[in-house]
């Protein structure tokens, strides 16, 4: 979530852990009025189930959810799994189209300037663009603090690191990126799953061309943090050797209830 | 849930709040492979999102879950809110279907059996039954511990008690009841829905023919516990007069981690 001092806030992608979220936190419960949080808008880089149960809990709002998505992303919402409907039926949602590759600002919320990159990753299973995607399926959202001019990219799954988003990363003061899997056979080896991180659009940390050996390219300065990261991923047990390289790497694990100041 | 010492368990409803549900209940992660529950089996009294919203964290099961529901239900989580065609992506489900007013038993759950009571309450506002309901939309379970034969009657949606129900609660040794709302106009004076309790399928629990009327004149020996209880009711403030009025009636309000034993 983006937000300053007495702000409204900004939803990027709403959990499942929505609720035990907004209990952890207590600048989400201004308290206004019943039923009330400190959420001004809701923001979604695709329509995964980990990015979108979340809506579900937030139905009985008082007013609609501005909700800002991709066209992509609204097909996946009222057709793929239609929990745009479902909502229609309690608060409802204001929907704001993301535009590609432009700025935008989000109502009611002023100091900071948004961006989306369309990035290559994999668009939901039951996405209407699942076996073909397209432009706009996934995002990386660069955040720009407009009174400091510091940006953060946020990209919880990237298949590949495009030029855009290399440019974009280069000039961040920090970047938030897929920490999803640490090797490409990962759920295959823990006897999970059959599929290999790529195929369902993450790249790896570990090995040659992984999100390691580019984050390993930044300037120092940059704060590098791994987000979305499975319960597969070795990293979360901090002995391990895998945790240990990371912090030899100068790379966080993201953890609940970080606060980031740009 | 229910289950006994080392038994599988079977969750009823699956709400938003399973994950923090699994986290603290320790006998629910028996750890005998990754991503392991002890939950062997699903049932569901109706297709309501806070009844079914849990069904998305349980996607990364290692096989289809063993899902108990009618026909109805069935309708509302493949047509008007398709949470089983997105978990078809996933673990997906292995559905059995609830008779109405016959005994039933859960496969791998021995020592329990169930039956179910169609209730008049209301099925979810996305269902395709809400303006003409069926018999089956809403569930009162019956559930009996064959050893003990004593019996416990879940109810968390009420419009009113029948025959049947009433004969049910009767013969129980517990009864877990619909204890949604206090008064009728409460979310209307609160000024957070146009709606009256009854309107959306739930007796209020004060006044003429009220929930606590009605538990009143079950056994004293009969433990009355209200479940389903909205963030709007009174009684959730144990210093008000109403959780004092509850305590005076014997009736108790339902909390976290609570286990019956029958």
């Amino acid at each position: 979530m983006t937000g300053g001092v007495g702000a409204e806030w900004v939803l990027v992608n709403a959990s499942p852990d929505i609720l035990s979220q907004l209990q952890a936190t207590p600048e989400l419960q201004p308290n206004r009025g019943l039923r009330d949080t400190g959420i001004a808008a809701i923001v979604l880089v695709d329509g995964q189930v980990d990015h979108t149960t979340g809506l579900y809990m937030l139905r009985e709002a008082q007013r609609p959810w501005p909700l800002w998505c991709t066209d992509s992303t609204y097909a996946d919402l009222t057709r793929g799994n239609p929990v745009l409907g479902v909502l229609a039926h309690f608060c409802g949602v204001d929907r704001r189209r993301i535009p590609l590759d432009d700025d935008f600002d989000v109502d009611d919320v002023a100091g900071v300037h948004w961006r989306a990159l369309p990035v290559a990753s994999k668009p939901a299973p039951y996405s209407p663009n699942r076996e073909s995607p397209v432009q706009g399926d996934n995002l990386a959202l660069v955040i720009t603090d407009a009174a400091s001019g510091k940006s953060l990219v946020y990209a919880p799954g990237l298949a590949l690191i495009d030029e855009d988003l290399w440019e974009a990363m280069q000039a961040a003061a920090v970047v938030m990126v897929d920490g999803t899997f640490w090797t490409d056979d990962e759920m295959i080896r823990l006897g999970v799953s059959h599929k290999h991180a790529r195929d369902i659009g993450h790249l790896p940390q570990s090995g040659s061309g992984g999100m390691l050996e580019w984050l390993q390219r930044l300037p120092q300065s940059t704060r590098k943090i791994l987000i979305h990261i499975n319960n597969t991923n070795p990293i979360l047990d901090e002995s391990s050797p895998e945790a240990d390289e990371l912090r030899r790497s100068g790379v966080e694990a993201a953890r609940d209830g970080m606060e980031i100041i740009l």
